[in-house]
């Protein structure tokens, strides 16, 4: 018997950040995973919320948090395609996320490596331990994809 | 015939932080007012929602987009009994609120005078003005209430 492959959190985050393009949402996505276990997978969606923290991270937080019933995530870990701004990152911290790998860099808007570097921040109480530039080229010809589309 | 009061929002502010306290929750209220008319008030409720993203602001922002219809609070003003963190403050910014009124500092854990800085930052997109201080000491006994009798 084959063992079951493990899901790739990046494949589904992808996928999720195509989903908000195809909705003409900045496309990001983002999965929250546990021990090999889905929890939340989410796609920007401030534009169809009208919701100006509807961020993709955000979402999945929210819906990980629901699904375990509490609104700590210990040990689990967030795959989003774009540095995380302020804002999830900081909500990233209050999550208690053990671990945080994204896809491109974002130096205008992010806030992990750029501007706010809220983990850097005496603030911060919680250090989640950061992975960035996994799949970069791809999530940042998305990006560019986008943008481009739009001008 | 008498006028009718302007509402005033931070005792309403107020009013949320201390029914925040009584459900065991860290003692923090918001509210949102535009043209003198209150568009959303709420408490800190992270405990009770299971929510790590539901603080008092946060819930403020998304309920004053729900009532606008839109994911800019263009020209409304974001009142809150203590400084925020990181994640509202840049929520504030991504939300385009006008301006921020706040009460309490909060060198541990604010992001607006402390540690990450926000709006300071060249990756906030938008500045709001900021007023703190305002009835301070009334914030900081309330805040010092709760904190002693969890001890």
């Amino acid at each position: 018997m084959k063992p079951t492959p493990r899901p790739d959190p990046f494949s589904l985050a992808f996928e999720e950040a195509h989903k908000a393009a195809a909705r003409g949402e900045v496309p990001v996505g983002a999965v929250i995973m546990r021990e090999g276990i889905i929890l939340a997978r989410a796609g920007n969606q401030v534009l169809a919320d009208k919701d100006p923290t509807a961020h993709a991270e955000m979402l999945a937080i929210r819906q990980a948090c629901a699904v375990l019933g509490s609104e700590r995530l210990i040990g689990c870990d967030l795959y989003v395609t774009l540095e995380p701004c302020a804002m999830c990152a900081a909500a990233i911290a209050h999550a208690r996320l053990r671990r945080l790998y994204f896809s491109a860099s974002d130096p205008k808007g992010g806030g992990v490596e750029h501007g706010a570097r809220i983990f850097a921040q005496p603030t911060c109480h919680h250090v989640t331990e950061i992975y960035g530039g996994l799949r970069e080229s791809e999530a940042a010809a998305l990006l560019r994809a986008f943008f481009l589309e739009r001008r």
